[in-house]
């Protein structure tokens, strides 16, 4: 069968992410090293992150709000104005950070794109992550860019119809198996997922390792091959 | 001529957000008032929201990291940790904050969709615009929502297009001139100005009064009246 549409997830997919968000944690434990042992923090902020979602959604600023409030509240107020203004202007840097490729996703997205629609499915923040495809050179590259509160089953029929596209012939990739495989595959689409050596707390997953649209890949360079598979495939 | 399409602006067109925000200015005002006098505090939170509008982009929580980063400069970081803490208490309220249509808005939309599609085009942050069209109720009354990074002509086509429509048969209401009504007349739609009360500084424009294809209303309860006008009106 023929893959006509290609919906493909952005961060740590495309372009590296959790890799600074862990900086910027790392940056965070330092700064309040005074108050809190780092696995502190880093449990704090993650119970402080979590509650938020409902307030704040995904996304840098969001995080950014979160660190503030973990601050005051494990320094107890006692955190200084200077802590303050440097994890504002973390925030800041993360959301300003250069936006490079993972090696391969260039030369992948292009053959990808001669023969499929290509579709950038991701959550977050909608100016951010238009930012970031601007950044990384790939726009031109797609066929257009859902930005999405939550990725369920619906999200995507919704998102493979917006581009001319339905599930039977599309297929999702990226890299966390609840975002961007599960529910791709409960809408009938088929699904890669590409790991990322670090997974976000809040994405972690079992991978449907016998589903038989599902398959694991080592980088988006193997995609066309699965791909052209498909084609091949008697049915 | 038939209209098949309105598009909608949401903030200040379907229920109150600047006065929301003002609000916050206030409580932040006062906030500051040992540091400046609530003239130099608009003035500085208003220099670095609009030089934040490039990392942030709009809404509400990067209008509350504009208000920290204001609060540490004016204080020249001498604003106390509990001045902080309730700047990002302002903020998560502002963010809270419950939703009410604004008076006939519900009635019109009612009228309205029984004979055209309604789209929700708004800027502002994707998460917090579909918390607030849930808690507004009016969600069932449209076909569609589109938050985008900015309203420009294309913005408006692709808008359209998305949802089954075309500029020459679309109709877009909101309270901003330069957001809602110059763009979308630019796009070959029809556009109809809403006025409220407060405009935001970044939004201010003088309307295309003698525009063939605009007019200004003051009310949306108006605009099933227009939409009427122009149906049967001869061309």
């Amino acid at each position: 069968m023929a893959i006509s549409l290609v919906g493909l997830d952005a961060d740590d997919t495309l372009w590296h992410n959790e890799t600074i968000f862990r900086l910027t944690h790392e940056r965070f434990n330092a700064l309040l090293a005074d108050f809190a042992d780092a696995g502190t923090v880093e449990t704090r902020l993650t119970e402080i992150e979590r509650r938020n979602l409902a307030v704040y959604g995904y996304g840098a600023k969001g995080f950014t709000l979160s660190m503030l409030e973990t601050a005051l509240e494990i320094s107890d107020r006692q955190a200084s104005t200077a802590v303050i203004a440097e994890i504002l202007a973390a925030g800041r840097e993360m959301m300003a950070h250069p936006i490079d490729p993972l090696p391969g996703v260039r030369e992948a997205l292009e053959v990808l794109a001669a023969e499929s629609r290509l579709v950038l499915i991701t959550k977050g923040d909608l100016f951010h992550q238009e930012q970031k495809l601007a950044a990384s050179g790939l726009g031109s590259l797609f066929h257009g860019v859902e930005v999405v509160s939550e990725k369920t089953a619906d999200t995507y029929v919704r998102a493979f119809a917006r581009h001319g596209g339905s599930a039977e012939t599309a297929l999702m990739a990226g890299n966390s198996v609840r975002s961007d495989i599960l529910p791709a595959l409960a809408a009938g689409a088929h699904a890669a997922l590409i790991p990322y050596p670090l997974v976000w707390a809040h994405e972690a997953a079992d991978p449907p390792a016998d589903h038989p649209r599902y398959r694991e890949l080592t980088s988006l360079a193997d995609l066309p091959g699965w791909i052209e598979e498909l084609r091949t495939s008697p049915r």
